[in-house]
């Protein structure tokens, strides 16, 4: 992994870099947030960042206001792109925001001509973590979140990967893509007909048959344009509870879908994750 | 007025207005953060915040990370945009990002073709406060700051308006915009070649002519690619100190010219107002 750029924020740095991703099978980029021990050398855990559709690592980078928390609570943050990138990467044929780059929903797509690139699932689950953990002092305590797709993207991994992750966190996620009309569009592009292979990356299907036991909260706001046709916070609060699964759930009055709700309460995450990264 | 839109932030409303700007000949958008006793219509203090080359109102917006300090300290931003807009509005034959849209400089302009629309000193100084503060719950005190070109903005005006402005504050200013290559330009093309026009736009001239009695706080990355050639903090440090007038400047090591830099001590800079600005 190569060092773009870096620019010093809270006494640490906000770091780019670039790498070629043979999961991917393109060049992509990632950015990190380096608290001051860690540029020092001393290793610290790590939370990795998903962002939602239409963005890239800069959105969160530039928006959330996180590394003042991650410094104060000493976290390394990960903030990886949302799809593969490149010229030769196929993008939907009419530039849709919701499928193609920028929309790769943490899946292995499995069908032409998606599944030469689209494997976004493996490359955050393994090979962004292995190349990068390797690299960066990390100290082997890892926790995730994300927002929207990216909130999705944070479930389903922490779900699936059991011990991995020591705790989940996300802000309006798509929890049950596999019935709203963003994921029944993605899926459908990405995994085909079958809906057993959708099943494996719904939060709502998957806290029911993991029942997985790493802390999960999340933050949702009740202006949320896409609360009532995509995200369907409630379905996932029913989930969990039929599961006997404990999750935190905020619904937070008249906050909507943006990064200015998401800066409003990414200090709280922090301090939830640093909570039991740190214990 | 007009409302344009709004998001919830820190409890509080992070607004865009849109109006019709009679001094500048065009209509104009700015920002506000109004903290929660704001909207409940509790009258606070408000501080302005003058953007850089280049930026909109949406910049300090979306980037600085300013609204959780303001709503701690319960003040009010407002956030101008850097230039005349529209279609109407003269731009630079070139395009270049240093003169004409997105940089406007904050004089008032004396030759044509810039004369009819670029007089964002009145502006910013006069026009857009008497709006702002009619409609806002404002409680007659006010502070400024700004970002480079922004900062010398937040300069000059708080040390021609005596008695306007509780204190001033700026992150890596043009202080000596007469003497240096982005001033030279902007000012030979708005004010023509009488260099005495200049000297009133120009910090280290006016702290030494009006000897300004307010707190003054100005934060300079030493890594920041502008010091040497465009910004030249030592003038004023130099200018201010042979005058007697007070000033914190602050060097920050390795910090660059980035909205890393400004969210990294935008928090110091918020405090320092507050504490002047409800004392």
């Amino acid at each position: 992994m190569d060092l773009v750029s870096q620019n010093k924020c809270f006494e640490g740095m906000q770091q780019r870099y670039a790498h070629r991703s043979a999961v991917l099978n393109c060049d992509m980029h990632f950015s990190v947030f380096a608290p001051a021990a860690a540029v020092a050398g001393q290793k610290l855990p790590v939370l990795y960042w998903l962002s939602g559709l239409t963005c890239t690592d800069d959105n969160f980078s530039t928006k959330a206001g996180a590394q003042r928390y991650a410094a104060e609570h000493e976290i390394i943050l990960i903030i990886p792109d949302t799809s593969p990138r490149g010229a030769d990467v196929p993008d939907d044929s009419e530039g849709a925001y919701d499928l193609g780059l920028g929309a790769g929903f943490y899946v292995n797509a499995t069908r032409a001509p998606w599944d030469r690139h689209y494997r976004m699932y493996d490359y955050i689950a393994r090979e962004l973590p292995e190349l990068a953990e390797s690299h960066l002092p990390f100290n082997g305590r890892r926790a995730i979140s994300g927002h929207s797709m990216g909130g999705h993207g944070a479930l389903i991994i922490a779900m699936r990967e059991a011990g991995r992750y020591v705790s989940v966190s996300a802000f309006a996620p798509i929890v049950n893509p596999a019935g709203v009309p963003w994921g029944e569009k993605a899926f459908g592009a990405y995994l085909g007909d079958d809906r057993n292979a959708w099943a494996e990356y719904d939060a709502c299907h998957l806290v029911a048959e993991r029942k997985p036991e790493l802390p999960i909260l999340i933050d949702q706001g009740t202006a949320d344009d896409f609360l009532a046709g995509q995200l369907l916070t409630e379905r996932f609060v029913e989930a969990a509870g039929r599961a006997k699964v404990p999750a935190t759930v905020n619904l937070r009055e008249a906050y909507d879908h943006s990064y200015y709700f998401i800066s409003s309460f990414i200090g709280d995450h922090l301090r939830f994750h640093a909570g039991h990264l740190n214990s």
